[in-house]
């Protein structure tokens, strides 16, 4: 039975959702806990928490959902006696994989591979995915440097950096957080890299108003990010590499138009630095190609791509090239969990047969038009609509609006989405478990520019 | 039905996964897989690969499967209807937790948490829980200081730094592998952090016959360390932190006495530094006590106690002034996998119902004799025999010597063990699902003093 709507009783966090979080603070800081869910109620789009209300879900565990919650073909995986051994038993998978582990690749990850890719590297999250792209990077760099014998007189730990830009978010382990720059509290106190920075482009909109303007600012940040790598290798801090998310996500949801990406592109190559494309947030379909950077429409888009959050399992495709020479330089015990390729296979064949890509850009085009009609008939509240299939997200005044918008919208059981009208698209969204969950519609209205 | 002793049918990699080897080669690089398995097929110490052969497994996917291969408790949990929300949708456990969030904490986590600990955090890996339990510690350092206000003039990005031990394994990503000093392609190429680094004592055995001289060499390490502390803090990069293992474990298996371990935690409170234990491989219960500190037998071993691995989660317990101060210092999408604690929960209830903390004590006596025996009959070959509980370990001669070793053992099917003896040792301690499974006998001979 699918749900037909939201269905509200408490407050949220109701009174239930209060007491487990009263029980929880004895064990455990609360402070970020938003309330409690019956995730065995929930279903699709709608998320049913402990007080019983069910709220249509467009944050999706932080955009880590990629099908609904409890599809029948997870579900299936789940009950299948046949996966057993896997669930129970975790296997070192670099040491001793299972039998149907490169099957499960092939019809899994390297059935998705971006266009160019022949390898993957499975790892358990986004930040030992970045962390191990990164290594690959300098290993790389390092191995091909010694080959061409100009750079380096000392072998060791070298001075090597990666340039990342201003508003990116790549983890927050210690390497991940060096380049992840997006609030000031994720790297206070803590010890970081002195590696290069570039400005990302501050597009104004709406985008066909400001072509000329927009067209300056992207040149400023290409010949400053090209400056960056320039000036750093000439005093011996050679720049590896360059991080960058095809979509800044967790910074404020900026675009930056495809030229930009591509035009990075050619520097990149320009300069012998690896190009390291952070689809974490942005892969798996959400854009409404199952790569955002596949939207660039580039031969040789990318060196690495990672991914984690609706790939269920992190890791990262890479060149041949990057494969590093000896054994055990990229490597941990589990690398990764097998038992997220075999639930990512089955979500990669729901994807495939329902054709969720094309639902992803035809939902997007409506959420898209909802969001313009929004902004005119709030100019004072709402600003820059923008977005790729799903992905898109218009800015709120302030902070304050921003709180009270989305508490409403929770208590009107439109969850982490907000107000009618788009509670009408996404509802005409999630009509079935096998459409589209969005990618994180709570950003939508959870990302703001202060003046 | 339980296997009554290893069956041999090929020599390891047998044809099957070699075939299997080929295919994976086209994805991933395979020079780290021995063999492939059959999960399915393995049954408590004993491990099944995909040609058939049975196999004594004592290396358990390197230390991370806590009570043998498909342990009926756990197939149990992964058959239960009510656990199926749980492992087809992952929350993101930091905002919307489960309802039964809590109750498998205290159950699982904290009915086994060290003395003094009341609170833990769930992380996902063992590097996660060491970065995270970093982050931390510069957290309270600066917060702390920050109200003394003795040390800092200004705000952001310090220059403090953690103190580790020559031999000492904490992780691979960037701020974990700072840490880490075991083998040198680890870090070769990889940016890292200039940190203090304290000699680890290296006891010469048997230990009865060298007390003077054991002594002597870990008041040496001691002085070292603390004299490290107090030039760091001198020259303004201060020691917010000394980490350490229980036992060096990926690094050679080194042991240092409970006095050693004592007087290091008397010099961190001296110096006002946090004391992480890293229990990554020690923790879960195989040194004879669930947590290896606890033989110290202190009132307050640590500040932060970090395990992964045969606990299935990730993660650290922590003393309350630990928590940072703010939300989302420390944070990420999944904090763990809640999966994990499902079962992690199942095989704490086991440990305790079945004493399994007194039988490693029993069975790693008997392995020690063993151990014991045969040095006395191999000194040519063997020497240095130790151990607490089963997390034993004796040097062989010289690599090559290893290698023959474990290869003849392995096709024998006394897998990643060695010899008769030994075997006979495990095999009464495999007799049954419910026994205990050694650490990482396969650690035995696995390391080696090359002089
Ligand atoms: S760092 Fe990715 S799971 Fe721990």
């Amino acid at each position: 039975v699918e749900f037909d709507g939201p269905c509200m009783k408490t407050e949220v966090p109701g009174p239930r959702s209060k007491i487990l979080a009263q029980q929880l603070e004895s064990i455990q800081s609360v402070v970020q806990v938003n309330f409690f869910c019956d995730y065995e109620e929930s279903k699709g789009n709608y998320l049913v928490d402990v007080d019983g209300n069910r709220m249509l879900d467009v944050y999706t565990q932080i955009a880590s959902i990629p099908i609904g919650y409890n599809h029948p073909a997870l579900t299936k995986v789940m009950t299948d006696p046949k996966n057993m051994g896997t669930f129970v038993n975790r296997p070192a998978l670099g040491m001793m994989p299972p039998e149907q582990f490169s099957e499960k690749l092939v019809n899994g990850l390297m059935a998705v591979a971006p266009k160019g890719f022949s390898r993957v590297q499975t790892m358990a999250c986004g930040s030992c995915s970045n962390e191990n792209a990164y290594k690959a990077i300098f290993i790389w760099y390092r191995v091909r440097a010694g080959v061409l014998s100009f750079f380096f007189q000392v072998p060791g730990c070298p001075d090597l950096t990666l340039l990342s830009f201003m508003g990116g978010f790549h983890g927050r382990t210690l390497g991940c957080l060096a380049t992840t720059h997006t609030k000031a509290i994720q790297k206070l106190d803590v010890p970081s890299f002195d590696w290069p920075i570039a400005s990302f482009p501050q597009l104004r909109y709406p985008l066909d108003q400001f072509e000329r303007e927009n067209a300056r600012e992207e040149a400023r940040c290409l010949e400053e990010a090209e400056d960056l790598i320039v000036k750093w290798n000439q005093k011996g801090r050679h720049v590896a590499g360059v991080v960058i998310e095809p979509i800044q996500a967790e910074g404020g949801d900026n675009h930056a138009s495809f030229d930009f990406y591509t035009k990075l592109r050619g520097i990149t190559k320009k300069h012998g630095c690896a190009f390291l494309v952070d689809e974490v947030q942005t892969g798996g379909g959400s854009t409404g190609k199952f790569w955002a950077h596949e939207h660039w429409g580039l031969d040789d888009p990318a060196d690495i791509v990672s991914f984690s959050k609706k790939m269920l399992t992190g890791g990262y495709y890479q060149k041949d090239s990057f494969q590093p020479d000896k054994p055990f330089r990229i490597f941990n015990t589990w690398l990764g969990d097998h038992t997220k390729n075999l639930l990512l296979t089955e979500v990669i064949k729901v994807i495939k047969t329902e054709n969720l890509l094309d639902q992803a850009k035809r939902s997007g085009k409506v959420m898209l038009e909802g969001l313009y009609d929004l902004q005119d008939k709030y100019p004072h509240l709402l600003s820059k609509a923008r977005g790729i299939g799903t992905f898109c997200a218009i800015d709120v005044k302030d902070e304050d609006t921003r709180n009270l918008l989305l508490l409403k919208a929770r208590n009107k059981g439109k969850t982490l989405s907000i107000m009618n009208t788009i509670y009408d698209v996404v509802f005409f969204l999630s009509g079935s478990d096998q459409l589209w969950c969005s990618r994180n519609t709570m950003l939508i209205f959870s990302w703001i520019s202060l003046m």
